[in-house]
């Protein structure tokens, strides 16, 4: 893991871009605390690392006493994608503008894309958590609520997550929410246009989590109120501190 | 209004009896906050003001900075029941023992009830804001969401609500419901045994709210999670201090 750049922001947090291999990430470090807790951040559906909303997300977390980390996956943010994905995404293009249906070209690279980016996060989790001002327990905060699934299954270290209804979730991680058994807070967004709001409830029925919590607000994909960014974090004190 | 007890509790909230007419109530006061902002907390459907869960509420809002107050109204806690009230609880009990289908004898008795109960919150808001050491604005904050809905429709003075979604809203109320436009908190809890869950988000969905936040949480009617208390405090935090 190699830092490339740093930056210190105004709330004392420090910002540091850096590599791992061929991954790009930024780690966000609090002032105030050390070791803190770790928050894998995920945008959406390889959404890059430097969209507004989610540095906005990351920088608030870290001042709130927090470690975040975020990364652009293979074949995420500006990494190259295969001519598969660029054909997929061509098409989900068409399709939107056609006003066909696109669940089954989301399936279709979504699905791939979520595999893709696993080992990539876990490579990230393992070198970031090697940090001394880095310590456990780790949390999930994301956009990106297939990913999620797929890391909250796979890694015992991830001990709570917020995640975000608003993206499209694959056939393989609908089925596999019902493993997911960590306390979660899932995001609604009560009238997003493009993802189907019984859908999203069945999802949260799904989780096997014992703690779960739905908070729904009105608007659309991108409404989400800023207090639920206060309340996010409130959800991460009660579990990770 | 004529205090007819006093009770200075742990943390120096002032928990006070009084009636106000044939009305008996219950007023808590912060030690720290003068004039405190007012929540009426009322239980559901006629419960007692002493109820354990509704004097926990209290105290606990209270300590957060408010003033609390609660009632017995007319026909609820222990006040006398018309023989047509005992005679639909009466019925409500055999038909829920007997596995039968409820909603008509909730709808005939309820109904009324919310109706019968309007004047005595209205005239205790009156008379509770003429005390000096309690202020606007004013919240709502009940298991009672029929009787919360009638008064934000009727009263300009109360500015925000906390609705629990485990109860029985007559057909009046979910008409209403379109015209309350306060920013409210509505709590589900998920898989309540005698209330349906679809009903409650139909009934989210039809709040004219602009802001309007829905919090589910998995168990029965009595199940809510503690940290719901402390949301429901920053949720009044936001609209009323």
């Amino acid at each position: 893991m190699r830092f490339i750049s740093e930056q210190r922001l105004d709330d004392g947090v420090l910002e540091r871009e850096f590599t791992l291999g061929e991954i790009p990430g930024t780690l966000w470090t609090p002032a105030s605390v050390s070791p803190a807790p770790l928050i894998l951040m995920a945008h959406n559906n390889g959404l890059p690392k430097a969209d507004a909303r989610l540095v906005a997300r990351a920088r608030y977390t870290a001042a709130q006493g927090y470690a975040v980390a975020t990364i652009d996956a293979a074949g995420c943010g500006d990494r190259p994608r295969s001519a598969a994905d660029e054909q997929a995404r061509a098409e989900l293009r068409r399709a939107m503008q056609a006003g066909e249906p696109v669940d089954e070209i989301l399936e279709s690279f979504i699905g791939p894309m979520v595999e893709k980016a696993v080992p990539d996060w876990r490579a990230t989790l393992d070198a970031v958590l090697a940090l001394p001002e880095v310590g456990g327990p780790v949390g999930y905060s994301g956009g990106w609520t297939a990913l999620g699934i797929r890391l909250a299954v796979l890694e015992p270290r991830i001990a709570a997550a917020g995640f975000f209804a608003g993206g499209f979730v694959p056939c393989a991680q609908r089925e596999e929410a019902r493993q997911v058994t960590i306390p979660l807070l899932f995001l609604l967004q009560w009238d997003d246009e493009g993802n189907p709001r019984q859908r999203a409830l069945e999802l949260f029925d799904s989780f096997g989590s014992k703690e779960k919590t739905l908070h729904a607000n009105p608007g659309g994909h991108t409404g989400t109120p800023w207090f639920e960014l206060e309340d996010g974090c409130r959800f991460l004190d009660r579990h990770l501190k």
